[in-house]
């Protein structure tokens, strides 16, 4: 495969440029939402970015590289059938996510808000910390970033549960279960005692609004982390489970519709702790050695590159 | 040595009592300020608390057992050339120390005041949070504490020097320099791009306001955060070093008269936090457990115990 004329799309392309610069034998054009065409598409082999622009057709190309760790919008545009390969940027993903999570369950166990409160009001107030070791700990995702999660957070001694597809089991975690399980009978039983939910599932048609009434129904005053995709949250449950104690807290670094309106109630919920997708920011440099790297596997013939989309599986 | 009498003193007695209960052929006498006697101290064999009192004669007994892991209350009172062996509760107190010292630290790097303050505001603020990765700390004190702060900030690849007494090497710091280099001609090296300062020390002779002008005017806009003791810091010293960047942030635990008297300066300080000396709260099973050990171990004659105290250094 011959990988010569690239068109790179979206916000690092000012950062990209220095990195890509001096790459010999490729020819990088780059592309806004403004100045993306059909034609121009037509003479590439490649594009690369953070989603698919639609309106257009893609699948003459060779490749098809996603900045990012998500891909929901690229699948989503593309016939699952096409010849087109998918890669996305892997990288220090998951140790960014396992610390932007760990930040703020030692937030939590540490009783960060507890001990601000009671600077305001001039009083020492010497309650007990708990430790990481006794928390149980329930981690949707059993991918790269859900394993780098687990590992850093059994480093601390605590049990952590996975939930995946399949329920297939991984020593990293202490039981997998699958999403079936989790939703059918044993469900209640694998979400007694747990103190902290963290969501990485990618966004498919099977985790959808994973997370709605039935299911946070079901926890038992839990905090809830969502670094995987807002479109696996029903929103409207997530208040009705917050506003029950059903689940206590949630921080969310991830919307439905990015950036969350400036009108959203979400800002203003008590309990609510917004970060502006952050937790795993692909930094320019980062994001152009994956590429790179990735464009040379494929032209040496590389088969399979481990940074490989399914798009049937749509992750 | 036989320990039959052991009067217990302090605010842990009341929880004490129960995980001391069906210990068989020992007593234990649970004493306040107002019920302690010389004459009841010359009746035992041994004295358990957090402190001595003031105006009693203590060095007839044949052990004295601290139940936190700082030494100064007890060491200031005591001749050290006293043949009373001295020792101290051990337990999970690296591991609690670890984790608050890393809440903070955490807290700090991934920005969780910032994306606060952006909530308040209803604003999408995609700043980048760091890694812990790319952090160098110093572990002032490389005892069992600073041992474990270390080895857990080291998991996330920060770079950790340590500074001691002696500057001892030790595999879980990348180097370890003595309280003199620090002081000297190199110090300025040393601190040069450290993020974060955590100070473990023991209160000694040697280590009383070691955070002084001097010390804290070589630091390049450093986080401190002091689980040690208070009395090793100069607070005036402190507030100048705030208020001139030198330091960005203090999150104090300890402190020179605790509880913080409700009218100190330090509580209204916007760049101080305030815990209430709880980063390693010994809780009554953990120093039921390490007492009565000690004192099994000290019966069957085994020696040296390792949580015995070097009343010559004073730890």
């Amino acid at each position: 495969m011959q990988l010569k004329r690239i068109i790179v799309h979206g916000r690092l392309n000012a950062n990209l440029k220095s990195h890509l610069a001096g790459q010999s034998g490729r020819e990088f054009i780059f592309a806004t939402d403004d100045t993306l065409t059909q034609a121009l598409l037509d003479t590439a082999d490649a594009f690369v970015g953070f989603r698919l622009v639609p309106g257009f057709s893609y699948e003459h190309l060779k490749w098809i590289h996603c900045l990012g760790a998500g891909v929901d919008n690229v699948v989503q545009w593309l016939d699952p059938s096409t010849q087109t390969i998918v890669t996305r940027t892997t990288g220090p993903f998951g140790q960014k996510i396992a610390e932007y999570s760990l930040s703020y369950i030692l937030r939590d166990v540490q009783c960060h808000d507890v001990f601000a409160s009671e600077q305001r009001r001039q009083r020492w107030n010497p309650v007990a910390p708990g430790i990481l070791a006794k928390q149980r700990i329930l981690v949707f995702g059993t991918g790269d970033i859900g394993k780098r999660v687990a590992e850093v957070l059994a480093f601390f001694g605590a049990t952590i549960v996975g939930v995946s597809r399949s329920g297939g089991q991984d020593a990293r975690f202490s039981q997998v279960f699958s999403i079936q399980e989790i939703m059918g009978p044993i469900g209640a039983d694998i979400l007694a005692g747990v103190g902290y939910i963290i969501n990485t599932l990618p966004l498919t048609k099977e985790t959808e609004k994973i997370f709605d009434d039935a299911l946070f129904c079901r926890c038992e005053g839990a905090m809830f982390i969502n670094v995987g995709r807002g479109g696996s949250v029903d929103m409207d449950a997530l208040v009705r489970a917050l506003n029950a104690s059903c689940i206590r807290h949630a921080v969310l670094d991830v919307f439905d519709e990015e950036p969350l309106s400036q009108t959203s109630p979400i800002w203003r919920h008590e309990n609510i702790l917004v970060t502006p997708h952050i937790s795993a920011v692909t930094t320019a440099e980062e994001a152009a050695a994956c590429l790179v790297e990735t464009a040379r596997l494929l032209e040496s013939g590389a088969h399979p590159v481990s940074n490989r989309v399914d798009l049937r599986k749509g992750y």
